[in-house]
């Protein structure tokens, strides 16, 4: 682990991160060495810093201290994590202040490789998300609702919880991103109220447009969801798993879903 | 300051409380060696940890070591989080998880003695909060939006800011509650959708009830708050002060709030 690029995992108790979640994060995952998609992952990085005002740390800096931590753990989750860094007391942040930069690994996780095959099975989750454009999208510290939604269930079956919103639009799941296939089409959910908006999801976004498939970014009802074709999670942990399940709906078969699996696992 | 009863200013960069501010906190006034209404505020601090599912720390312990801070600090500012503690990855709380309890002490603000007396500068900001009943009224630490609206202005006369929700009533500010007084009657905004119901704020409900006064806890209009008679802030460091400017509006006058004021601050 490294706080502002030397090893340590402690962290000030008057970081602005831990006081008021004053910050954001990527989790990315390394294979053979290689942080995937570090590029993409740090330009969000430097869209959610700047969302929130907070001085995003350089790419050199970040990029040499990622290349020192995979010679190390080759294999493994990586997580960064931006603060707005260690101030006066009070909300409003200090004119003069420095960003803190964390990062931690762990192991990759040692996921059933049935899931990406035959799909998981997913819940609808009973919290709403609230809507604030301010910070729809970003992937800040204030993750209490993902918290208490993930806290919902304790069915080991369940691998995944979908989350509406307020107005009742399907939004996302705890930790990732959904698409919806309908009749050839891909639709994703608008996140400019709630939500966070991965790289994966990204990433899939522009693999539509690359192979001219309908892509549609708008509100997405219940009903929508469950009459699906196929409907797929993403991360960039997990890559991208099929549903199954869904409270009472059922499915078998997934081509659009795992065409796209291979091509965005694959060269692409 | 104190991490889990020891010596530390430091924290795990694994602790909940950073990753997703998942925990709650109080701030207290410490006056000659008494940390004002500490079991008001350990209540409180009960009820949010049991909101959120955190295991709050024992009254004893954490009584215990606010007495030896009461002794090398007895004027200060005491602050108290306690966080779900440190665990794996993921959103997921592990079943077991030790709560993590943190306290900070720092200096009694120089407040200008005229805002209690002439009342402060607020203005309305732009930020909207957004409505999650299952955190409202809760002091969590996923405190972005406060952070943000307290960005808005810089103008050093300000001293607060009212906040709005996405419904447009009147909710509270950046780091108070409000109260309105219209026609004898005391109003102040109901927080089941959002807003921090603070210790102050409940020891105002108390002494209307104890005075026979009217005390509603409902939605406030915009256009009420602007055609009060007198209007206060409260919280539990700076006590009450009344406004005299918010936006167009001006008060001279804060018969009521004095006497408040003068009631909290004393015996009672």
């Amino acid at each position: 682990m490294l706080v502002n690029g030397k090893h340590s995992n402690l962290i000030s108790i008057r970081d602005r991160g831990l006081l008021y979640g004053d910050g954001v994060f990527r989790t990315l995952r390394a294979v053979g060495g290689i942080a995937l998609h570090w590029s993409l992952h740090y330009q969000k990085l430097q869209y959610d810093c700047a969302a929130l005002g907070i001085d995003c740390p350089e790419s050199g800096m970040l990029t040499g201290e990622l290349d020192d931590l995979l010679k190390l753990y080759p294999e493994s989750v990586l997580k960064v994590i931006v603060t707005r860094g260690e101030g006066t007391r009070g909300y409003t942040p200090p004119i003069l202040i420095k960003p803190t930069h964390v990062w931690d690994v762990s192991l990759l996780p040692d996921y059933p490789e049935d899931r990406e095959q035959y799909g998981i099975k997913a819940r609808l989750c009973q919290l709403r998300l609230s809507h604030q454009p301010l910070l729809a999208g970003i992937k800040h510290l204030n993750r209490l609702e993902n918290v208490l939604a993930a806290k919902e269930w304790d069915d080991a079956d369940i691998v995944e919880g979908l989350l509406m919103d307020t107005a009742g639009c399907v939004i996302e799941a705890t930790r990732s991103n959904l698409f919806v296939v309908t009749q050839g089409k891909l639709i994703t959910p608008d996140l400019s109220r709630c939500g966070v908006a991965g790289v994966q999801r990204d990433r899939v976004i522009a693999w539509a447009k690359r192979h001219n498939m309908t892509l549609q970014v708008r509100d997405v009802s219940l009903t929508e969801v469950l009459r699906a074709d196929e409907l797929f999670i993403v991360n960039s942990i997990i890559g991208i798993w099929p549903l199954r399940e869904l409270e009472d709906s059922r499915w078998i078969d997934f081509p659009i879903t795992k065409r796209i699996s291979q091509d965005l696992e694959g060269v692409e």
